[in-house]
Formats: C-alpha cells, sequence, structure tokens
C-alpha cells in the first residue's frame, strides 16, 4: 500500500487544483492587482525593497488568504522585484492557501510542523530561509511592528537572521490602502449591516425576563451566521459584547449565566459579517421602566451622534466630526474620554477596527467618498453606561448609515 | 448639571464596590494565591524580580481579569516586592478588572484613551512609566516574547524606556505552571467536555443535503453557548472549524453559504468552553455512502487514537504516546507530518492550546495527574482529509475522555 504523506501529497493536490478545483474568488484578479499596485507605489515612496506582512486581514487584502490559521505565525510578503506576494505558512495551512489565494504554487512556501511551538526552532527562522532563498534578504525590509501575531520574539529572529538588510517600521503601510473601499468591498459591508440590523433585531425580541444571558448570546449569534434570505454571516472578529447592570460601566465584557430581569440595563455591541467585512452596532436596552438618568442620557447621546452624522462629509477631518459631538454633550453637562470611533472593514479577531483613522479631537485624516467608519458613542460610567452606534459609509454629500435600527434606548416589556 | 467625566467617576465606582456590587469568584482565593506563589517560586528560581505578562490567560489566570479588551496593549506584572499582581490597562476596561479580578484598586492602573493606537505614544510607554513609580524599573525584568499581542513594537518601547532593567524571555513561564490543572479547574473542563458533546450531537443533527453551511455552523454555535440544562457556554478560542470536502485537507477552514448534498465528506473541529476551560472534539462524517478510502483511513485513525489513549498514564512522556499513535498507523501505511496534540486548557482567541507540552516525537513532559490534553489526529490529505480527536485528563493510572460522542466516522442519511 502507498505511504499517504502530507509532506508529498500536497503535489498531487496542486494537480488536483489545476484539474478545476474550484477556489471561490470574492474579488475580481483586477482589483488583487489594483490592491497591490498601490501597496508597491507606498513602499517606493518609502524606500522599501520589500514588505513582511503578519497581520492577517493585510494577508488577506493582497492574496485572498482566508483560515483560522493566524494562531501560528505566517506572513505574507511584497517585493518589488516579484510579481505576485509570496505566502509562508504552516504546511497544515498550505491546502488552505491553495483554495483561498489567487496566486500561484511557487509563491506558497510552507513551512514544516517541527517549527510549530518549539522550543528550538521559531517559523521566522525559515521565513528568513525564504527571503534569502528569494534573494530577498537585503535593502530596506518593512516590518508590521505592531500588527497582532507579530510578537515580539517573531521579530528578534528576523532581525538576527536578516543582518544584511535595513529593517523599518511598516506598520499600517497596507491598513492606509485598505481606508478607501472599493464598490465590491462596499457591497460586503452593506450585505453585513443587513446581518447586524438582523442580529440586533433578534437581540431586542429574545432578551426577556427569565431568559439567561447566555442563551440570548446563543441566539443572537445564531442570527449574526444564520444571516437574511441570501446572506449568510462569517464569524465577526469579536463576540457580542453584552454586559448588564453594573457590569455596563465596562466596555469589554461578555454575557454569563443569569437570567435578565425586571429594571435590568444592558448594552450590546455586534457586527454583522460577510467575507470578513463588518458593519458594527450597538444600542442599550432596559427592561421596564427606564431611570431617568438613563433615559436623560440616551436622549443626550443620540443627540450627539445625530449630530456627528450630519457632520460628515468628504473634506472634513475625522477631528472634527469629534468635535461635533462633543460639543453637543458638552452643552448637557457630559463628556468622553475615549474615541467616538475609528475606520472599519475587512478584518480577523481580535478586532474588527483597522487602526487608521480614528473619530477624536485632533486626528486630521480627511473624509473621502468610500471610507467606512464605526461611530460609536460609548459612555462607561460609575455604575451604569450607555452605547449608541453606527457604521456609516462616506458618500460624496454625507453618509451613509449601514444598519437600520431605532436610535434610541430600547425598552423592553417585563 | 454635574459633569459626567468617567476619569474622575470611576472612583466612584469603586465605592460602590466596597459597598457591595458583586465580583463572581471562580475560583478561592487561596487558589489565586497558590498559582501566584507557583508563579513567584518559578521566577526566583530564573532570576526575576518582575514578570511583565501580556497573555491574556495568564492575565486571567493570576487575577481572574476577564474582557475582550485584548485588542490594544493590556499587563499583569508580578513583582517579587509586591503581594498583588498589578494590572494595567486602558480606562475603558478598568472597571471590567474592577469586576472580574481579585485585586485591590491600587493594583489597577488604567491608561488613558490618548495612548490606543495612536501614532505619537504607545501604551507600553505608559506601562514603563507604572514600572518606574512603583520602583519595578530595574533588576531582572521576565517577557512573554512570544505571546499573543505583546508586539514587536510592544518589546522595542519597553525597552527603550528601561535601560536599567535586564531584560530576559520569560515566554511560557506562567503556562507551564497551568499545565497541571486544579479541581476546580476541571470541574470547568469537565462541564466543557457536556457541552462539546452536546454541541458535535447537534453537528451531527443538523447537518442534512440542502441545509447551508453557515446555518448548520450557526446552529452548532448556538449549541455551544447555551449549553445544556445548569450549565452554559462562554465563547470558545476558535470559532467552529468544519471545512467540506476539498477544503477537508485543510486544517483551519470555516464554513461557506454552499448547501450539503449527498456524497459531501466534512470534518468538524468544535469546543465547549466554560469560563474560558476548554474542551476539544474533532469528528469527521459523510453525507450518503462513504468512499472505501475514506472508511479505511478512519479505521486506521479510530485504531491509532484508541492505542494512544490506551497508552497514556502518568509517568510516560508525550514523545511516547505520539509514538503509540505513529507505530499504529505506519502499520498500515500511514504516516502523519503535523503533530498529534497538546496541552489545553484555559484560553482566549486565537488559540485553545497552551504551547507548553506537544503530542509528537521526542517530546520529553513527562505526563502527571490532571494534565488536560487535545490529542487531535487530523489527516490532511490530497483533497481530503479526516478528523478524530478527544480532549482528555490524565488520571493517576490511565485518562478520561472529557466528551462522549462515538469514535467513528459519521454517515449521514442522505
Amino acid at each position: 500500500m502507498a505511504r499517504h504523506a502530507l509532506i508529498t501529497y500536497h503535489k498531487l493536490y496542486v494537480h488536483n487544483l489545476d484539474q478545476g478545483v474550484r477556489r471561490v474568488a470574492l474579488f475580481s484578479q483586477t482589483e488583487y492587482e489594483s490592491r497591490l499596485h498601490r501597496v508597491k507605489d507606498r513602499m517606493a515612496h518609502d524606500g522599501l525593497d520589500a514588505l513582511i506582512i503578519a497581520d492577517p486581514a493585510n494577508m488577506n487584502y493582497l492574496t485572498g488568504y482566508d483560515g483560522w490559521s493566524f494562531y501560528v505565525p505566517q506572513v505574507v510578503i511584497v517585493a518589488q522585484t516579484r510579481t505576485e506576494p509570496l505566502w509562508i505558512g504552516r504546511l497544515q495551512d498550505s491546502n488552505g492557501a491553495r483554495l483561498t489565494c489567487w496566486i500561484s504554487e511557487s509563491s506558497i512556501k510552507p513551512y514544516p510542523d517541527l517549527y510549530v511551538q518549539s522550543t528550538v526552532r521559531h517559523p521566522m527562522d525559515y521565513v528568513a530561509q525564504v527571503l534569502h532563498e528569494e534573494h530577498l534578504d537585503q535593502g530596506k525590509i518593512g516590518l508590521e511592528m505592531d500588527a497582532y501575531y507579530f510578537t515580539a520574539a517573531s521579530y528578534v529572529h528576523l532581525k538576527d537572521q536578516l543582518s544584511r538588510a535595513t529593517l523599518v517600521d511598516a506598520t499600517l503601510l497596507v491598513n492606509w490602502i485598505r481606508i478607501v473601499k472599493s464598490s465590491q468591498e462596499l457591497e460586503y459591508i452593506r450585505q453585513a449591516g443587513k446581518l447586524v440590523t438582523q442580529a440586533m433585531q433578534t437581540a431586542m425580541t429574545v432578551i426577556r425576563p427569565g431568559i439567561r444571558e447566555a442563551d440570548a448570546a446563543a441566539t443572537i449569534m445564531h442570527a449574526q451566521i444564520a444571516g437574511v434570505q441570501d446572506i449568510s454571516g462569517d464569524y465577526p472578529a469579536i463576540v457580542p459584547l453584552m454586559p448588564s447592570n453594573e457590569r455596563t460601566g465596562a466596555a469589554h465584557l461578555t454575557w454569563t449565566d443569569r437570567r435578565y430581569q425586571t429594571g435590568d440595563a444592558l448594552n450590546i455591541e455586534i457586527a454583522g459579517c460577510v467575507h470578513r467585512y463588518h458593519a458594527p452596532l450597538s444600542r442599550s436596552a432596559v427592561i421596564g421602566e427606564p431611570s431617568s438618568k438613563l433615559t436623560e442620557l440616551a436622549k443626550v447621546v443620540v443627540e450627539g451622534v445625530n449630530t456627528a452624522l450630519s457632520a460628515v462629509r468628504p473634506g472634513l477631518t475625522c477631528g472634527e466630526v469629534a468635535d461635533a459631538w462633543t460639543k453637543t454633550i458638552e452643552r448637557y453637562g457630559y463628556s468622553k474620554e475615549s474615541r467616538l470611533g475609528y475606520s472599519v472593514g475587512l478584518n480577523y479577531p481580535p478586532d474588527w477596527g483597522e487602526h487608521t483613522a480614528s473619530l477624536r479631537a485632533g486626528d486630521p485624516t480627511i473624509l473621502q467618498p468610500n471610507m467606512v467608519f464605526h461611530l460609536i458613542a460609548g459612555m462607561w460610567l460609575d455604575g451604569y453606561g450607555l452605547e449608541v452606534s453606527e457604521g456609516f459609509v462616506v458618500t460624496p454629500t454625507g453618509c451613509e448609515v449601514l444598519a437600520n435600527i431605532d436610535r434610541q434606548l430600547f425598552v423592553i416589556n417585563d
């Protein structure tokens, strides 16, 4: 009987691919080429010969690669001398690269499993070796120094072995290219908007006195993935954040196994996600009669959000949008320490934000059509809190809100 | 009207806490102290004065901290001169620290939002400042160099500002302390085993010809969280991995919006999760008649898994368990390039594995009672694949399997 060793068989699989096993293309080849072209332009501007990309969203953006494999080191390398990016990842994920990336077999470089969580070798040793073999181990190389999953150890291993190269920080280089969305990206984001609308409606229906928080979370997550009619959901980069009562004073708590009861207050922050593109949304609710404190806060927050959204138009800075919010709530004696929002789009856990523009005082980013933001008016106060947020697309004349949910403090009948 | 500024109000909230707002304690104070004691012992052995912990699971293990806030830099610091660990995180998450940690107010050090995703300052600058103020900026300081979320930039910022200290790699120091579980930890893990049993039964029931993969995923996720009777689920560190057909040759693909049909083959890898403790489980299935190729592979894999599980007992090494598997499948002409499993327990996305012991040839870790592993016989071959896995606890005489699901290739009626 023949030996079934993966290490030899993956080549046969490529053969199968050539015979027509499908790769689902989410974007046109032209769009991938345009993305790569813009990244290379920016690299040329910064004098970079190569760019080592560890951010899973940036890897996906440039190659299409999609898999929950970012828990081991993996990179995409863009080089001025190469037409295609290189994908380097774990051998058992290389078939995933073949199935999801547009790049050819010669650009897929798997490392053996003995590099994984080993005490004697590190996957970045393999990356350095590939750079050497491809004559990419010199010149000026950009690193995503502050990207998730590009650990300190990854950096030290690369630095030790790339002594002929000049390593420079290129954090967010690709993220800034991503900030203006294409029409295909906007289509997925608008679909995600439909999903999150449905998921929030589900939340406001399922939450009732006597229901466990976990059961509500389960139902919301079901709605996020099952989606609507012909649109199903991908996993959002963040699970439902849904603290209740004193926990609403904290921004990032999830559910517990307690049962809702009359008098509860709660925040819900969720997203719809289609092909990794997000439309986030937050609302707060009370079960039974809201306190006058919360009613008043909600009135102010909604007015602030309305004012900020009305201000949005191309040419304004992100800082100016935040200022419109701040002036409104200050009139009522409120302030908010944290930023009002951020650019959003293609992403993986642990964050759907793009880490580029923020809606906060002084941010100089000038709004352009087809940028997408999550404007989140989250007030996390002394033992209570409130969230009203909207995802929106900047249009030629203003903005288009992605979800379609009343902008108010929801009152759930007890 | 009074100004409602979070930056001042969080102190009132502590006041509220003192007046009896509940913190849910998942472990006894004795257990937290024992964990801390063992970490400090190990630090003393390694000559460490302080340890800066960025791994969210290690932060939780030592303080109880639980929140989806690891998308911004945050750390827990253990110092030989301090009784309690320090928690340093974003201001809007500090109420979350107050609600989930056992440490006192003076050990919670929030940084303002202007450090978040800023181009001019980094949260690690704040961490260095706290170390300075607490007289912890000298001596030998351990860093988790290869922990998720401890980025290269985090390291460079700390290094630049801790010039009086000697920084050394202490990756996995806390993880190795975590490898033997307490009885309370095992209780949560056994509960997670019940959840994953239920979720896998749900998967094998919901998957039918005509059902969308996304709808099956939604139903499985619902089962993972809604749980059973009195046990509800926390979010697992990995979403359901459930590739079908040619995608089963890749290890980490999720669902699509295609509909299952007769003749499909699929892998399902999921976990139950209770208070962040995991019990993972994998099975493969076919819809309709399985091919003889898959039937034969399943027979071999199940025999290999049975042999490896039978071999488990305290005193054996992880490598020897892997050898039992390898010898079995080699008799049938098969081999497996990737490791057979790894230590598992408390974790956060992107991984439920602990990154310490691996079930693979040569791993010298000696099995001890109350270690917990995920033994995963994943075969990712040329256009097809198969997974049979079990979570198990090492007992004084052998092992206890966490889930209760037939160990076979499932055949779903078409």
